[in-house]
């Protein structure tokens, strides 16, 4: 028989995996969320019970999903421990990608197990959760004993997954903001320069979406280094500096961004093998002076 | 009656341009490589007569495409200028990004015009480049009488098009490296942080795909601020400085790289409305804080 499953915390991630288990025939015992809208808005989407706090929920099943923000898990552990409602045989998940199962140990007094299951992906609204949970990639730490469950949660939410030490998570955690929220501030980058070009910013937004796949097409295919193209990979020094003198121009507030992209980049030019040591060191040298111009004038 | 297409520099670009306009039925009057064997190999998948000389291909075409290296465009317009081989009526075109039409200049002395057509894409080999050429989009720069035939061209690769202006060539051309080359030294950046959480490289890069689609599909949604998810979306101060101290123990060499990154992204969470004023400068000393540290001690 399928294990019962409540939520505290119906935010984004909280509600797409209500929606997403209920879907796969698992029973949701109990749904609460400090804001009474959202608690309401889950409620109906799959005919759950409502709860007014967070003990009953945990009373009610035997996976508890704390998918509240961050910064309130371990109040919410605080709570339903206070209140006596974890016990022995229950799993406490939370989904958080910086936290460990740790932060869930007043559950392991009752004799409870803690697991930290986390999607590699970007919830920025309900419906993008949902379409983009699946085919995600997961990563499950914390007991040992709770990691079928772990697995058999990743599975109905339809992902991938693999294990991950406690100590690994920071990194880890810093790893995947760098991937998906920086990649919004380079395509912001991209978007301001072409802007300053003259080419209206939601144009350029859609003129460059299909470099990016298809960026990411050759990334898929060949791997970095090998799908590294552009100036810096040709080692084409003028092209470099025609940008910067420009940019110095026209948008010297993005040159900082620029440079320090372009530090890193020329030594995965020289490991694709289409530049030398000698032009991979001239080009760190252009874009370190450039840094430092930026430094004494700022 | 379809113009007839002459090819000088049978690279990537040069080899997929001549398959599709091939394919669209163009004829191909000419081809030339200063390597044999990539002369062979176009006139072999299409079969179109090779040439001995630039000028001999230049002679048989109305459009000619230099689609070279961008550092050999002008010795090859030397090269047929100085054969004699342009004539009035002809369009001579480059897909160069960063050089605009005037490289061309010699041709015009003949009576020919000149074109710029750029593709935003990125072609790291010549099955990538076919699939993605169609559906980029591509500007167009050069000669006004010659802008219908550069519509014609973008039309049969299967893109879209707009007019960009000469002196924005630079700038726009930057926003497309940015937004296609250093996204691979982005995701380079976030598989060696995943990796040195323990992670495989080849695991990582794969783990990390669904999420940067994932964030592609939201900023394709709703745009950039919105899609910007994470810590410094939501203000999370604890775990930036999470990252930055178990980066600074465990891979200190990326530190610089998130940090400027870090500093660029905070203002785009103010422009998102999800963090205010002061955390965004809570944010932004952290990270200035954390680049000075870096000046000092390298």
């Amino acid at each position: 028989m399928k294990q019962r499953i409540g939520i505290i915390g119906a935010g984004v991630v909280g509600t797409a995996v209500g929606v997403i288990l209920n879907a796969k025939g698992y029973e949701i015992t109990g749904v609460y969320d400090h804001k009474t809208e959202s608690t309401q808005k889950l409620v109906e989407r799959i005919g759950c019970p409502a709860h007014l706090d967070p003990c009953q929920v945990s009373r009610s099943a035997d996976i508890v999903f704390i998918t509240t923000n961050d910064t309130a898990i371990q109040e919410v552990v605080e709570i339903v421990a206070a209140g006596g409602a974890f016990r022995a045989g229950q799993t406490v998940v939370h989904m958080s990608g910086a936290e460990t199962a740790d932060i869930l140990g007043r559950a392991r007094e009752f004799g409870a197990r803690a697991l930290s299951v986390h999607p590699l992906q970007s919830f920025a609204n309900l419906d993008g959760a949902q379409e983009n949970l699946a085919g995600s990639v997961f990563s499950i730490e914390g007991d040992e004993e709770a990691r079928a469950t772990g697995e058999a949660i990743v599975e109905a939410l339809g992902g991938q997954y693999f294990f991950i030490a406690k100590d690994a998570k920071p990194l880890y955690h810093a790893g995947a903001c760098v991937a998906s929220n920086y990649l919004v501030t380079l395509l912001d980058l991209g978007i301001k320069l072409l802007a300053e070009a003259g080419i209206p910013e939601d144009r350029a937004g859609q003129a460059l979406m299909p470099l990016v796949n298809g960026t990411l097409r050759n990334i898929g295919k060949i791997g970095i280094p090998a799908a590294l193209t552009g100036p810096i990979a040709r080692g084409d020094i003028a092209t470099v500096n025609k940008h910067l003198d420009r940019m110095r121009q026209m948008a010297p507030e993005l040159v900082q961004l620029y440079a320090v992209l372009g530090l890193y980049t020329a030594p995965l030019a020289e490991a694709k093998g289409s530049i030398r040591g000698p032009i991979r060191e001239e080009l760190e040298e252009i874009f370190r002076r450039e840094l430092g111009r930026g430094a004494t004038t700022s």
